[in-house]
């Protein structure tokens, strides 16, 4: 069901002393092969951690032996320091694993502009080794939590072949993927190209349409490892089709567990001229805040869903936009539609459609609303 | 001090029971010339209510003889009986005040997809019109709240002649106007295009940069009227500055009175490579959620300030990032600078200052804090 669902694959997730409160806080993820191809995504933001830069160039020859994570820090904004202290995270691992510097890859989850205590970090590493185990997926979850209130993890498997995965985030969720550590595994036998290419196309259709909160993370890492240990070669399509599968399950999980959430929002944008436009009308729906408020109060407040937007390029009519609330088509024409007091919003799931009446073209996006919660979880103290 | 600051005008501001609370709901204000020179900016969002069309078209040839606002209904996204409402209200005044009915503009304000009661607001009208007087900018500007819990005016007086102006705008405050409805009123003998480059300039470095929430109304609308009841006639510069200062005033009062806010946050952004860097910079910044909770808890958080400069296609390099908040620089050159405990935050203004070492150039925009206070006002009820 974890990250350690596919063959090939062992985990450990302990506590290394990084989180103040004694939680666990490093997890490590070791591919044994046979094959150690490997694909990545990350953010698009461009002020970015020291793991992130680290790990863009573990990935650059599609090979990666291990995986180490740690929560209880960022590693971001920490200047010189912060790329020492990530470099000797992949060198220890290294060399405890006796694989190369080079195919270590690292992440880190946490406070921004804090440097880490990365000699707890190296001690806690030789701990990991200890305890790396195929059962060791679910501790590995647990282990890369923040602001979390559950471990999130996924598998699938096909004929002779399993993808598994493992994932955190609950704030600072948006595009250019969610802000979000994902590490996926799989046995299937794929070289890094097709890792990539399945990876791209998952995570445009699922992470990246993820938008919890409008803020984007300087460390967000999406990862694909493949073992080979199944020695099956599936087709592509079916292979891209279960990645897709286990990172929408990931998705929706990250947006179950959004930081004060809650209702979960799911917008459908339909009749657009071009993916691309129902994608940007998706978003601005998902970032207006004074519509959040409203779904929070379960107040159907199709007007907030107009003026959001009118504020994108997308090509529409005015007088030719309809919007339903559960169903409910409470804006037709541009104008008053179905009566409002026909909306039933009080179950936690939320479904927007939006009809641009301009096209053939549609995308669906995930928010949730925004709560006197999420304030109060981020504004009493730093993460 | 108020709307009728300058000659040449009068106004009132009554309950025509467009509001449910009773409340003030209906604001008229007319220039007795000589001259009716005027100007308007609009919203830039794409999906406009009634009057702001109307009031374009009342605005193409540059003379306006009365404005009419009411609060408690927005007429926006009301089909075709809303364009003929927002008529009804322009030709029942014109009759009234024996003007054109195309020199009538007209703005609503209050909740979106809902009809006016326009039976009332056309009686209401007559009643308006019995009380205009040069005393009335007070209660005109009481007449155009809604979530706002103080109202806005503001004027200043120059060699001769003076502007005043009210506003009206606590939520839905965004770019390409803040949203908001201005009208301001000035003596001074100028013709409508000096009246319209004024205005531009000056709504361009005040409503402009003023993002309290990062939505955009469908309604806002900025008016300015000459009455040259001076028979003064600026130099441009002058003019064009008094107008800037109304503005900028204004500007305050509607940050200073943002729905829940309990921070006021100044966000200047110095050595861009070009002021539009500035802008999307600064407006990246007053639109990041986290931060804005961080800045209602007190805490310096300056890696959520990095997080937010990352996401915009501003020139810098991610480590000659600077940032002081409240005057300590608490990042240098990307990373840890002097101690974020030297930050005090008790005030209620903040001052977030960002330099991107790349030019020269520079922009100031203003925000608040996100609270649960603004939750609650937007979760609670309809607006």
């Amino acid at each position: 069901m974890s990250v350690t669902a596919a063959r090939g694959f062992t985990a450990a997730g302990i506590a290394a002393g990084i989180k103040e409160n004694g939680g666990k806080d490093l997890a490590v993820v070791v591919n044994h092969g046979p094959s150690h191809a490997a694909a990545g995504v990350f953010t698009s933001n461009r002020v970015q951690a020291a793991p992130v830069h680290w790990s863009r160039q573990v990935l650059a020859d599609g090979k990666v032996r291990a995986v180490v994570i740690n929560s209880g820090g960022a590693n971001a904004c920490t200047g010189p320091k912060g790329i020492e202290d990530t470099y000797a995270t992949a060198e220890t691992t290294a060399g405890l694993l006796d694989v190369d510097t080079e195919d270590v890859a690292i992440c880190s989850t946490g406070l921004i502009g804090v440097l880490l205590p990365v000699g707890r970090l190296l001690t806690g590493l030789e701990t990991a080794m200890d305890r790396l185990s195929a059962a060791g997926g679910e501790d590995a979850s647990r282990a890369i939590m923040t602001t979390d209130s559950v471990p999130k993890t996924s598998s699938v498997t096909r004929e002779g072949w399993t993808i598994g995965g493992m994932a955190k985030g609950a704030g600072m969720l948006a595009p250019g993927l969610a802000t979000m550590l994902v590490v996926l595994t799989t046995d299937a036998a794929l070289d890094s190209d097709v890792l990539d290419k399945a990876l791209r196309d998952a995570t445009r259709l699922t992470f990246d349409r993820v938008d919890s909160d409008g803020c984007m993370s300087t460390n967000d890492t999406v990862l694909l490892l493949a073992s080979g240990a199944s020695e099956v070669t599936p087709e592509y399509a079916e292979f891209a089709a279960a990645v897709r599968e286990v990172c929408d399950d990931l998705g929706q999980q990250l947006i179950r567990d959004a930081e004060g959430a809650s209702k979960d929002i799911e917008i459908e944008v339909v009749g657009a001229a071009s993916e691309d436009d129902a994608v940007e009308v998706g978003r601005s729906i998902a970032r207006n805040n004074l519509l959040k408020c409203a779904i929070h109060g379960e107040d159907p407040n199709w007007g907030r869903v107009l003026s959001a937007i009118g504020t994108t390029k997308a090509a529409f009519d005015p007088n030719q936009l309809n919007v339903a609330i559960n169903g409910v088509w409470v804006c037709k024409n541009g104008g008053v539609g179905e009566d409002r007091e026909l909306v039933d919003m009080t179950d936690r799931a939320v479904r927007i459609t939006v009809d641009l009446s301009a096209g053939t073209q549609s995308a669906i996006l995930w928010t949730n609303d925004l709560t006197a919660a999420y304030v109060h979880e981020n504004s009493e103290y730093s993460s």
